[in-house]
């Protein structure tokens, strides 16, 4: 299982002996005596240190005064590389970074902890801008921190095709990037699931003295994040869990693409913050307030028991004499006569991608920093070892997604002999084996967990004063659920959260499915009451479209399970996958086991389960997915009985068969056998590819009915009778 | 344009000599002293008359009992007609229809102004069951109201095959039910439509002293609706347009599928809303306080600039002595032993489905009532009109949903020789022509007018203090947006709505368009930037699968034009088509007037924009959508100029050309012609179908990336170049 990837993930982990150059352990970075720390608190520092309030009060002075001048050049110089490469793009979001520029600094410079040179250090704060539009913000940081995936090359290739520095953040594109934002709301969400997992891990791994898994979650919103629902369902959520170490930033400039937010925005998020269960506070300038930010952080960190929202009111495009604080910034670049007179209302006199030295100095001191936090952070791991070696070794695989040997082994078996069963009550069966062997395993249901039959049984809730328990109550609120899970999943490698709901459902969190997708995010999405089969809850509950649509989207595996053994098989095929999603649909009706149906086959998606026919020509083959995979095995055996030679297909996974050999394909699906016949109750669009033109596909070209399963099937023509029919008429 | 059966919807409106057989103008219906009227008011009306303090006491008190009286049992009946449906259905929701029948009650009884023999009646109040999974309570009203869609033997058939009372409610099912619920969240957002027209309509058309558009929206939503990220998003809306007659209760019960709302819902719901800036009240004891429903209702009358939310604590399952408030009573019959149980508790000693002849009574006065306030309403709409005739005939075209003949003609025509531009800016020239022959058009952008060009040059902005206007501002909320849109569309035939995102977020929103497709519900889909054309905003912007997906969705229209002409031929198409909505996927890329192309094309879905074959034997047929169009028709010209007989055909919308006739199909694609070769700028999921296996289908099938659009085309191997190579293959 182990891919050779995750080694580098976490080399700093088994590092052998760690320098030990932080000369203290206190957990708030400010507060770290070292070199080039912020002047506040090394006047702090010099304070205790000298003894003379006179003299401190003059040292401490100077060197506030020019800490001042560092830190708004630094502030000055993030806003200016932003401008800069959306300039050079001619394509891009200034007006953000312009003025976020404040928070950022405070946040990366002051406040979070991490190592540039290895962004996977497990203990490392996460950041997520949520609004991921102003990703320039966070491409300066990670630059000015000394990421090595933001060199100045990078930072001038802003938006084009093959940089680092794509159009939004992409954590599978710039290594320092959490999860992929851009969609609005997402972020946010994600944020949620990197606080859960923080929060859950702490709970589970931590003993006293040994606080080993220890970071908070920073995001950055703004005003579109705000505005979606997939927001408010996370931050719902965030509240109810208690996420203390969750502090979200909210860039409060009242400008959205359309205009002043006042056109569609007027409500008090202030209030419904508070009614969602989070801490709030307002820095009310946050464009020069960096003493209002910092105090606000600190405050955030004070409340354990809360989620802290900070609103912050900045003025978009901050430093642009003619376009700040108007839609003009949001989204375009300023243009060259504008860029010149911000470059004078500013008093930058430097070129384009210009970091002036005391600047680059003064963040230069993040390199061994972050080098000497994680080398303390292993130090810790390695004490922490030696007292608890079985927790150790379980938060290593955690952390390298390292499974033991023959976890597969742990999945349930079944023979045709076994009761036959729903593949929901399957689905369950297998999640249950598997926690003894996946120690990551967690996740839950949108309010449908004894329909989706999620529920690991040997296991509490996951809640505010239960965070080390794995069953997650997500509520109703599906988008909110899938973008938490990728926070969860993108957390640390060894996490896979599931999480689920009927299938149709989908409808509501595809944005988040897609990002799942695209981020390379591996959640296992189950899926049940698959079809018609639903009955009678009727048509605004049965999916019809959604395995064609989920068959179009690229990076994320469709399965559809016939049975118990493909049931398993799916869980080994979506756990294998560690940089692909799975969608698991899983009916509501009982299903038999079938003869022939096989692990292996499921890993091919597409495989033989019963043949009467030699040398590769069957007179005709069926196919089947899922629970009509039964109705097709019903038809052969009919059809067996006149004499005719037929082939079964289970068709369980589109994706995977694609990516098999053409002989195995051939070998499976001979070109010369044009008569087909395909069963599925779902749309039949894309089954032209594999029945051919001169095949039929059986399936449900319209909406569903209110009504019994069995009823509609028979009404819908999803009959053993028909598959016959349709199979004579072809040979 | 006018079908028949809006004949039906509109017949009142034009009958000549409306009946008057109210007695009062009074809005109030409570108010209105006609014969049944309920006891309270009639209390009322008799103190103003009578004058003698010691008699109006003591008949008061002796009509307030017998009115507590019947009212209790008209409570009870609800309740057992929901317990009798769901217990022969063996399936079903029992617990809110007992929880949420006194306010039902009230609601349907005392409060709305219908009229049960003409559900279409345009100024009723409108119902929403947002929490759709409890529609026995709506269908037991209807009966009791005396809507002829649900009679007994409707309630009897209750989730049965070809019943007019499904398992959630379906407008196109069952007059008398708005939208179709079911799907949490998305009533409550189709009821912010519904109410937004009504002020829209109100603003436009009402005289001083002629309120000719005058209703109140209600709805009722549950702890999911409320977990819900759309609900946030309408009501966020709604409290920002101050839709102050639109009242919603929420059923406050504590209970949801996975029990206890503790377990993931311990939000203030209050705050948030007071945050979004609704009223809110709070009526303690929802299952026998029914002054206090009352009461709520008046007071939400009588906060006139926003929205209110009645919280309404209640007892999920009242009434049932054993399964009441728990989660056991949601989603599952009673079972015959605990509906014996819950009979004995509440002393209902009748037989399933039994109205006992007082409610019947007390309920008869709906149908004369309903008729009489239709008819008062006939007559105020006859002297409207004759001093506002163009109004009035504007109005009528809303409510019979019909245009004027000829009304394409305001689209705006194209020559090959008219200046290239985006599809998305053609959209915007066709969306401003048509103001002017439809009265019905509005809609906006969820935050991107002036990326989508979705702005209506000549009106302003539909805001709190100008509904008269018709440019919505949805803000960055877009599956608010669409669901808004099917109430708006659902209001009355000849409203029009049109929302606009990215084709992208479609993924936000693709919940509440299956409902505008499953309901029959108009409503445009304006939605830009449509593939990787979209360029440097990267994968996380640029569609892949949606046109797939959308083709795969039943009854709704996936449009894709290539040109002016073709762009004029969808909105023509999405307007033509009343009950079924339409995407149109735009262009954000300049792209030319194509020579060929055609609106009969387009209505047609697929046809020849160009050829020099002859009877009907092209050795090539290339085939090409929207902005791909013109690639397909570039290779063509190569091809020809090498001596090749070419045909190109746009294939603008395959549904549109499944729906024609065999002899057209084979006309444009013969069957005989396996040389095809398609260009899309999009998945191939599905295109099999159309170039067959030895076709060939140039697409994408993968992510997007980020960088200028041309690169990406290029380096996706979208080109004039593959086209050819493609097609030289096959012939």
């Amino acid at each position: 299982m182990a891919s050779s990837s995750n080694l580098s993930l976490s080399k700093s982990l088994f590092s052998p002996s760690p320098p030990k150059s932080a000369t203290t352990q206190n957990r708030d970075r400010i507060a770290l005596s070292v070199p080039g720390v912020s002047a506040t608190s090394r006047a702090v520092a010099l304070r205790r240190r000298v003894g003379s309030l006179t003299t401190v009060r003059a040292v401490a002075a100077e060197a506030v005064e020019k800490k001042d001048a560092v830190v708004e050049k630094s502030v000055n110089t993030i806003r200016f590389l932003a401008i800069d490469a959306v300039e050079k793009a001619n394509s891009g979001h200034p007006g953000l970074p312009m003025g976020c520029a404040p928070m950022g600094h405070v946040l990366f410079d002051e406040v979070m902890r991490y190592n540039p040179k290895n962004p996977y250090w497990f203990n490392r704060d996460r950041f997520v801008l949520s609004a991921g539009h102003g990703c320039m913000l966070h491409y300066a940081l990670l630059h000015l921190a000394g990421y090595d995936s933001v060199k100045e090359e990078d930072l001038s290739s802003f938006r084009q095709w093959g940089s680092k520095t794509p159009g939004h953040p992409e954590n599978f594109e710039t290594p320092g990037i959490e999860v992929t934002t851009g969609p609005l709301g997402q972020g946010i969400a994600n944020a949620v699931g990197l606080a859960l997992a923080e929060k859950h891990l702490a709970a589970r791994y931590n003993k006293p003295g040994h606080e080993i898994v220890d970071h908070y979650t920073y995001a950055i919103l703004g005003d579109g994040c705000q505005m979606e629902g997939i927001a408010n369902e996370a931050c719902s959520l965030a509240g109810h869990w208690g996420l203390g170490k969750l502090i979200a930033f909210y860039d409060d400039n009242h400008i959205s693409i359309d205009g002043d937010t006042d056109i569609a925005f007027t409500e008090s998020v202030d209030k419904r913050f508070e009614g969602l269960g989070w801490h709030v506070i307002w820095v009310k300038n946050g464009n020069t307030g960096y003493d209002d930010i910092r105090a606000a952080i600190k405050e955030a960190k004070s409340v354990t028991d809360k989620p802290t929202l900070i609103k912050v009111t900045t003025t978009i495009g901050f430093g642009s004499p003619n376009k700040a604080n108007s839609y003009s910034v949001h989204g375009s670049a300023l243009g060259a006569k504008e860029v010149d007179a911000t470059r004078k209302n500013l008093g930058w006199p430097y070129e384009p991608f210009h970091v002036p030295e005391d600047v680059k100095k003064h963040w230069s001191r993040h390199t061994p920093e972050g080098a000497a936090l994680e080398a303390e952070w292993n130090a810790k791991f390695a004490e922490y070892e030696k007292k608890y070696k079985e927790e150790a070794a379980d938060l290593k695989s955690l952390i390298s997604g390292e499974f033991p040997a023959g976890w597969e082994k742990a999945l349930p078996t079944y023979t045709p002999q076994s009761p036959g069963d729903s593949t929901r009550n399957l689905s369950q069966q297998c999640l249950n084996a598997l926690p003894k062997v996946l120690p990551g395993l967690l996740g839950g249901s949108a309010d449908l967990a004894s329909s989706n039959m999620t529920l690991l049984k040997m296991f509490g809730d996951f809640q505010k004063d239960t965070p080390e328990e794995r069953n997650v109550r997500f509520g109703v609120r599906e988008h909110g659920m899938g973008a938490i899970c990728n926070g969860i999943a993108l957390h640390c490698p060894g996490l896979i959260p599931y999480c689920a709901t009927f299938f149709v459902f989908t409808d509501y969190m595809r944005a988040a499915m897609r990002i799942s997708a695209l981020s390379e995010a591996r959640v296992i999405y189950v899926m049940t009451h698959d079809s018609i089969g639903l009955g009678e809850d009727g048509p605004t509950h049965q999916p019809i479209e959604h395995l064609a649509s989920f068959r179009a989207m690229p990076n994320i595996l469709m399965l559809r399970p016939a049975d118990g053994t493909e049931t398993a098989g799916a869980y080994k095929v979506a756990i294998m996958n560690r940089k692909r999603p799975s969608v698991l649909a899983l009916s509501r009706q009982k299903l038999p086991h079938l003869p022939g149906t096989s692990i292996e086959g499921v890993e091919k998606g597409g495989y033989i389960i019963s043949d009467n026919s030699s040398g590769n020509k069957p007179e005709i083959i069926l196919i089947g997915t899922g629970s009509e995979l039964e109705i097709a095995e019903k038809a052969a055996d009919e059809l067996r009985k006149e004499g005719k030679t037929v082939r079964v297909v289970s068709f369980v996974s589109w994706e995977l068969f694609d990516e098999q050999t053409d002989a195995y394909k051939e070998s499976v699906l001979p070109a010369a056998v044009s008569a087909r016949v395909s069963i599925e109750a779902g749309s039949t669009f894309g089954w032209e590819k594999i029945v051919g033109s001169k095949g039929k596909a059986i399936g449900v070209d319209h909406f569903g009915a209110s009504a019994p399963a069995d009823k509609i099937y028979k009404e819908f023509g999803l009959t053993v009778e028909a598959v016959i029919e349709a199979a004579k008429a072809r040979c």
